[in-house]
């Protein structure tokens, strides 16, 4: 890895992609975030409920879950509904799952009540690392949907219900062995390795998921990977403060 | 009605909400279109295959099909996913099939060869309407596809696949009797008849759905609902017109 | 269309199949018919239950609502049953929305209290015409329920349940253009219009579908089909006046 | 047990109900029948299709199978339908695949050449014995579509297909020590064991199944329901000889 | 059937496998059995649970209810998973209702009190007759769950909860015509007749399931069967009443 | 942690639990292996077919894949069993994804030829790392299944199907901050931090899952995680390599 090594589309191998993040994109969800990683399109919203699961009722402590699914054409070829086919396939279980796990490390379940906040995310567009944009996206829609509940008296104003900010990267190793930050579809379906890191915006890690789809890897390869991706979590941190500072546009989300 | 007679909108009663129709929303499908109707949101993407279902193979004929369903937040409170109950509500199984009956009524299967055209069409924002912003737009989508296939050879330069346009719209009568054209979710719920049209550019019909939610419609009724509906789709077939005008942004789409 | 004009049956354009309509066919539910329309075959219970779905608990309102199904043989060819595939398919959702809804239609919910009538109209042989004989069978199906209720004191004896009677009838144009009313299957699959409109005892639409199977239909062409199927309607709600002014048979029904 | 001892419905403890067998009731269908025993009506359609399934593919032989169902009103209360629930419930599996094996025994799968014929029977009336009403009936039925199948050349004219002819009853103990034939529903409910048995017209058994719904039962009680089964099962091969000796209605049936 | 007819495996007509019966083989559940016929392996555990079905609250009684099912490679090939398939098949519906009420028949379900004990049957490993060993295990497994009951207090120390005990054993008729006791898998493939009885200790029956896989029997042949049967099912009640003589092992089950 | 620190169960922070690995353990499978790590015991079965998915028909490559399940009661309470339930669960899914891919990590599937193994993982009992010891006793059963595959013949003898071994163990963070190895059900309910990490025999990473429970975790307790997982997973290597020395008990396994 020399630093004039330069990926396919231009970047250096810890270099980003193009972040947006737009907040308040959908009229009707208490918070609700369109967020983009170069190609990759990922509608978050934030459904506030003043209910939880049945298991948590009357024990004073609310929920934070999450759903991800991707649009059939989202991807460069059509894949059948899950709806149509009657059953979720594991691949969205499975991120769904890594999704509530990561938003309920940002969430002090007891300050939020008996609350319950459900994360929707759904792909609109990929083109690699969606489940990473879905969560720095979904942290973005929680924190509005929280301050939503914080105006209306559902959740109290003193109440610490965010605990911290979590954000997700993806890093990889390519096939000439160079190690490589957010990684879009033509470098992840070639990758030898690849990890999903979910960090805090201090820097602690919240999930570590890595798969040696070639080779394994050894501990050296690791400790690059793992240097990579908190720097990547660092600077979307840096996005979403950003995005946070800015006012919601009044004519969006319920306000 | 009158001609002072104004919605809670704004709108006069024989008055489309602001329609706009964005080509080449999605980087991945042969067609996509971002119909708006006013507050409504509908993703359409035509996905191009060069097969056809097995009750049609060897029949020298293509197939058009859709399928519409709405993310799970489009709406003011949010609704369970139908992939994780595991099964299509009525309502989607319903829309599904008269989107693809719409569609089909504007093509040649016979001029489209063994082809199949699928029409996805996900509300990303719901606010009355979505089923008829939804065959609207896919008709564009469609036409893109075509357009798509015709330039890399799997239809022949000479095939008229698309034998006419097709678009539709809502009208309904509402509680104090006057009909109107495009109903919004308010209106929509407190309506005494609901009616969906769907009509070709030339303004014949192609579909007609109306349901007495309240009391039964007589025939008098019936006709104004008829004649604001063929006014909507007329101006609808002209936003058609003027969005395949415009060159396909270079950017986006299989190009 | 001539009045000469006679079908493969024999029937002029204008004229229904024969009408028969059985009650107390069942010997178990509140109300039960078998009606028949040519050969197509439907029996329709309506079952009475002192309860009503959870979302209307406590409002002191009723609910009637409808299930839709063909026996596998019902048709030329045998269909796999739903039960045994697993789900339930679009035309069948379909098809029991819209005799939930029609039924509705001549209910008030109020004066029925908080009390369920669910209508299963099964079809034990198909040909044509399944959904219009499904509601028309199912609105004498459901008087007698009611009427059941009555002498039951579950309704009380002034109620007036019943704002109207419905009636259902398919209408179509031939192939060579001819408007014809009661399509049988041979009919009804080489239309190239097919209409099924449900009306009141009054003469005013509940429902209106309409679909160009073929080439779009104009303005007068749909005029044509709404007076031959207003015509039907009001026949059969002469049919169903003189079933329910029979003296129920004592051995059947809930007595 | 003595022979002055009646039952509730004024029956000796050897008496079946009456029996009624009408062939030809489905248009459609190669061979169809409804049974009654007593108030039990069981519409039984058996469906020829030149195909097998496909591990029995290219061995010469046919297949013969059955499904069982019930109307949701068959019943005094009405049942969830297992389409809607989207799954088959135990006792229709159990009962689907005995019908099945039944019919199997009467038949020689090699004469039937690759030919499948499967038996729908569906319950529009239940009142007790209806899995042994719906083999008795699907005999017929069965007898029937071999022989029309005959008249096609499907199946050549010497072939012997149906090798005996297979007929089922129930038996049962009453609460009072009685043994009985033929179970309404009230004594079925109440019965302390409680047997099905399917028999060939010959008198040799095909299927037994004896359940102790109260106490256990000895030998001699098990002799003692032996007998009066085999005594039903020769009366109602009487009953289908005599049924299959009729002309078929050329009105009915595929002919 | 002579005595010096021997099997395949070297047994003579009336011989069982060889019967082991490990309790306390889990050790989470309040009762569990591995047992063995032969090469037949299935483990038998029984939850306890201070709760009845929704139908029966209130009404001072338990319920005990089994479900059965095999590992997907218990068998010679292996057969997909049915919880993969999202549905039960019908055999092991069939087998699950018939372990249930053999099991209840030896309950007095009034004495168990206002609880539950579920009997779950995995077949570890599958060479014929596995339902007969789940039958024959689930008892011990039950009998250990009500002493732990009686033990923890759920259960009053003088309710008499079981009331006999129940054992089952397979009997069939080779191609040669000899009867034989327990049938492997390689005699069961080939019986002609194929019997399933449930006896109590007492050597009364609970349950007879005898089907003609080739010809049908005569009474004769069932006698035969029967007698076997009941031999069988005697030494196995004397295997179970050995196996619950031993102290169970200290630290197995839930003691 | 110190050396004297010791667990609820006796051990030092980083010592395994009790392995033990039972070759042979079915009948009928390929390759089959009984493991238990302490209280935690998995039913591993490798099943052969000379067959390979649709998607890799004709490729020259074969496939690995694996599923996992628990017993209903292999907990300390009862769940539900998701055949009856007609789905798999979120962790199920993920679970037998991971099981697949580790596997998959060992294999070399263009030297596998056009052949397929299918690996189940039962639990019969759990007690934490269900997934680790999955996992290390299936490559176990896969060797088994490669060695009976050549000795059939249906594997070149010379072909080097196995690239290498892959063992997996759990490590975790305890409450009091000691990191552990090889964690039980009531350390794995209570750690704060939770990972699972397959490995190569030469010590390499095929697969890394570390989960914040409690707080987030840094740098520093990742690298003493991964140490002690490295270390697991060499003694189970060891392990594994002294099972396969053993000889298969010639009366187990499809020899």
């Amino acid at each position: 890895m020399t630093e004039n090594h330069l990926r396919s589309d231009g970047r250096t191998p810890d270099q980003l992609r193009e972040v947006r993040i737009t907040r308040g994109w959908s009229a009707h969800a208490e918070g609700s975030v369109l967020i983009e990683f170069g190609g990759t399109r990922v509608l978050c919203t934030a459904s506030f409920e003043e209910t939880v699961p049945r298991w948590l009722k009357g024990r004073g402590s609310g929920w934070v879950t999450a759903e991800y699914a991707m649009l059939p054409r989202a991807t460069g070829s059509r894949s059948p509904r899950e709806s149509v086919k009657g059953k979720i396939g594991g691949r969205t279980h499975e991120i769904s799952r890594l999704v509530g796990r990561a938003l309920r490390a940002a969430v002090d379940t007891q300050a939020l009540g008996e609350n319950m906040i459900t994360l929707d995310c759904d792909v609109l567009q990929a083109d690699g690392g969606t489940r990473t944009a879905a969560i720095t996206g979904a942290y973005v829609a929680l924190a509005d949907a929280i301050e939503w509940a914080r105006r209306q008296g559902h959740v109290a104003r003193s109440a610490k219900v965010l605990t911290s900010s979590v954000a997700a990267i993806s890093v990889g190793i390519l096939p000439d062995g160079t190690p490589v930050l957010d990684l879009p579809y033509t470098e992840d379906s070639t990758a030898e390795t690849d990890m999903n890191v979910v960090a805090t915006g201090e820097g602690d890690f919240v999930e570590i998921q890595g798969t040696a789809e070639g080779a394994a890897f050894g501990r050296g390869e690791l400790d690059r990977l793992l240097d990579l991706a908190l720097q990547g979590t660092s600077e979307l941190t840096e996005h979403q403060r950003r995005a946070l500072a800015e006012e919601l546009p009044t004519t969006s989300g319920r306000s």
